[in-house]
């Protein structure tokens, strides 16, 4: 069995790493991670986009579990970045964010214009964006790690993620 | 703004969502959602396949922060089920499995019986599977929740993911 020693991938991101970061988050859908109320750790995908400042943001809807989990605590982490058809599905590159979650309230100020942003990027959600269940929620990222391929794995910083 | 209440959409698996969550369970990769040490969400893509049993398996380096994640606390869970290039993503199937992950040893009777059933599977596994920072990671499904589009929503018992 071969052992080989190999360094800690992870480096710091370049102006390559901030591109590629940028390219993933123009993704439509995340996986969304959450903590149940006993505390373990939930999965779900959420559709995902980016408010006109650039940070995260989703749509969700209260009869959703991820919903009451971010009430209760807004720590998560989302992931982007699509499997391509061939190879490998860990070579392709996928963006992970933890972040804090923040409700944003329906008689918000700037609800109009998340909801008018939210639609050119997803037509389909007019269907239920007005729905009462549902509610945006913006991502406050605390930092990411970008995995390009093996051996191709960055650190970034909040403002690494900026558009 | 419409207001419509809908009923709670989460049903007691039939045969036909029994039969999608094994479809759904054949990928070949998964998204994993762990608890980092703070206790925060956190979450990353993995290999994925199943045990000769049936049960989901996937296999991991001790780079990746799951590794050390799981070894602490093996609550999980697992998300398979890809976006199709058509539609709005939330109307994809896909399964969520709370899980408990169990670390195989090198030295575990079954492993060589694993690794010959996930290399068939994961044929391209075969440049690393042998390395030394690499680990079976085996999950006891806790309950899952399918969730086949909008309004079509199953919640699974850990006997409805036998294969």
């Amino acid at each position: 069995m071969s052992t080989p020693r190999r360094p800690d991938p992870v480096q710091t991101a370049d102006d390559a790493a901030r591109q590629l970061a940028g390219e993933l988050m123009t993704a439509n859908h995340a996986a969304l991670a959450t903590l149940d109320p006993s505390g373990a750790p939930a999965i779900s995908r959420v559709a995902f986009g980016l408010c006109p400042n650039g940070l995260p943001l989703t749509l969700i809807s209260s009869l959703a579990p991820h919903f009451a989990h971010l009430q209760a605590d807004p720590r998560c982490s989302l992931m982007v970045g699509e499997v391509g058809d061939k190879g490998d599905p860990l070579t392709h590159p996928r963006l992970m964010i933890r972040a804090h979650a923040a409700f944003v309230a329906a008689e918000a100020p700037d609800r109009p214009a998340l909801r008018a942003h939210w639609l050119q990027g997803h037509p389909k959600a007019a269907l239920y964006i007005d729905f009462a269940d549902f509610a945006f929620v913006r991502f406050t990222p605390e930092g990411a790690l970008l995995n390009g391929g093996f051996g191709r794995a960055f650190r970034l910083l909040p403002e690494d993620l900026r558009a």
